[in-house]
């Protein structure tokens, strides 16, 4: 069955379902009329009440515009809404949460913000996906000041979470520190929050790259997001394209797309190179082809390659952390503590095992026990 | 256990399920990345196919602004969310059908029609809740007209359903027919579709009243929706208050609020009255006073009297009948439809059994077999 298929068989993936029970004219009196009357009371005067005795306790947005779908870009919410109720189907199967797809299908930000806030009362916390930079982090921003449930928009630091996490045992493995010379192939989302995330760890040598390559003082095209990184990343001001800057670096970390670098580039890193080709679905650059390179250590997004690099590893546990520990607002120290526990689930880290699966146990426990 | 408790201990009503199996790598990779790619792309080019490939396919929005809540008035959007949960679950108990609450935090018409054609991408219809008259009738009316999928005002066109299939009978009961004097107290939302829907069913001697009275041609303070319902109601143009029209009616229906007539009243309609008394939860009457009175039907919106009138008879059978049959529109004919076929459900009416209870096998396949 392809995939098409399968969501044909199906007509879809994510349903609702009863968690109290309804099945006499005595249930119907104290889930709706007349009882559900005090709830309601109850919940007008003390909204704050809602996280105790609504869905709201349980129930997270995974909310999209559709400008950033997978690999596939600007796509619209249509073509958003099987990757969301994807997502919403792995939070219920590997966090427990109660996750509902919200599909915008509008591109304006201020027009999600409104939409985002005015919706926010069920929620007791908002996932953003698939939102293009730089339009994401503003919108991210305001949820956050202007909301007081967690929001996080997953593409920055929940894939922030699992590249810490494996490049923690990673460095381990190659007997390298948190003083190796790291380049991240991609400025948007992920690149950003990526590189945010390295840094507070402890790391000290990134060089950030986009398409046009080295971000650096010495570029006047850069936006506000990238001129901030200007300032905390390439010390040297390295100027080149990805080929270039990639010469004596020990880490390569690519959010970007597909067959940009071959084994010639990974012939010029460092010994015992850490790769970390996360384009999907085909990778910066293929596994095998990197190991041709004398790459030490390479993981990527996909399932049928070791070391795959997967931000369901991290979301579920997220909003099961802040939402059972209420928490109104996820810092980078708990997705810190949370890509630290998650590196030690791999109790002997070697290169073709740098990172769990989703499917092991503790995953979710490692994620959100750090979430509070 | 009381109501509060009932919802303190299962944290509110409704969460999430799957529908299709994850439960490997293999799995995963059809529901997720990277098989989920080819389903979006699908849904890009032609976003008709989302109702067979998504939640869509058996997915509404059951939402409010909480301006209307039960009989607790104005109590927004978090006042709402027990009730609209509460709902929600009664569409999956009853009509298997997967609805979400959406409890909106403005009372802005445009404001409130942006969002829901916005959130609309992941949804197979709208049921509208709890909104006050006369904006709900703007709301309805444009999403209806600016939506592709099907849009209901449940405290309108439900209730219209359930009061004209229990007057159906009622009315076989008194050996009454089309001709009966009607009085409906209450012209807001639930009061004027029911009006609407008596006439087009082919009842002819209808006056309806407000809080000021009977409305007539002679008022000069009735908004553009009430001026409307001169032209249909109230050919002889009776000029009172409630007590005065109630005089020599056959049929008393109310959607207002509770205690508002006595015994006195019905002793001055016809023989064989006939009580709806709806407002909740105290009745305009208590059935007990109105028998008193002389009434030979009584009805009301309370699980503990007979002949309970509750839309739960109507609202997931019309969405379950929309979903199935992909039915755009909601049209008067099929709600007539759905009112004959769930009085015929009651093989033989009698005073205390005019109408089904929602627990009767049979109601939701005799009210979604006339949504098509």
């Amino acid at each position: 069955m392809d995939s098409i298929g399968y969501h044909k068989k199906y007509k879809g993936k994510i349903g609702t379902e009863l968690k109290s029970p309804i099945n006499d004219k005595s249930d119907l009196s104290l889930a709706y009329t007349p009882g559900v009357a005090s709830v309601s009371l109850e919940l007008s005067k003390d909204p704050k009440k809602a996280s105790l005795l609504s869905l709201k306790s349980n129930t997270i947005a995974v909310l999209s515009d559709g400008s950033a779908v997978l690999g596939l870009g600007n796509i619209g919410p249509y073509g958003a809404i099987p990757v969301m109720e994807g997502k919403a189907a792995l939070f219920k199967k590997f966090g427990g949460v109660d996750a509902f797809p919200i599909c915008v299908n509008s591109q304006d930000n201020e027009e999600i913000i409104k939409l985002a806030k005015n919706i926010a009362p069920v929620f007791g916390g908002i996932n953003l996906e698939d939102i293009e930079a730089p339009r994401c982090f503003e919108i991210e921003r305001r949820l956050i000041k202007e909301l007081d449930i967690p929001v996080m928009h997953d593409d920055q630091h929940g894939t922030a979470v699992v590249v810490l996490s494996a490049l923690i045992n990673a460095v381990k493995v190659t007997n390298k520190d948190k003083s190796v010379k790291i380049v991240i192939n991609g400025a948007g989302a992920a690149g950003t929050a990526v590189c945010d995330l390295l840094l507070e760890y402890g790391f000290k040598n990134i060089v950030i790259c986009d398409s046009k390559g080295a971000i650096s003082k010495k570029r006047s095209d850069l936006n506000i997001e990238k001129g901030r990184l200007t300032k905390i990343t390439n010390k040297n001001s390295e100027v080149g394209d990805i080929h270039q800057i990639i010469k004596n670096k020990d880490v390569f970390i690519g959010v970007s797309k597909g067959n940009l670098i071959d084994k010639s580039d990974v012939a010029n890193m460092n010994s015992n190179a850490i790769i970390f080709a996360m384009a999907n679905p085909t990778p910066e650059i293929m596994p095998d082809e990197a190991k041709k390179g004398g790459a030490k250590i390479v993981a990527s997004g996909r399932s049928d390659f070791n070391n795959q690099i997967n931000n369901v590893l991290a979301f579920p546990g997220i909003f099961r952390g802040a939402l059972d520990n209420k928490v109104k607002k996820i810092t980078n120290k708990m997705l810190i503590q949370a890509a630290i526990n998650l590196s030690k689930l791999v109790k002997v880290p070697t290169p073709e095992k740098i990172i769990a699966n989703p499917f092991e146990k503790g995953v979710v426990k490692a994620v959100s026990s750090a979430v509070k």
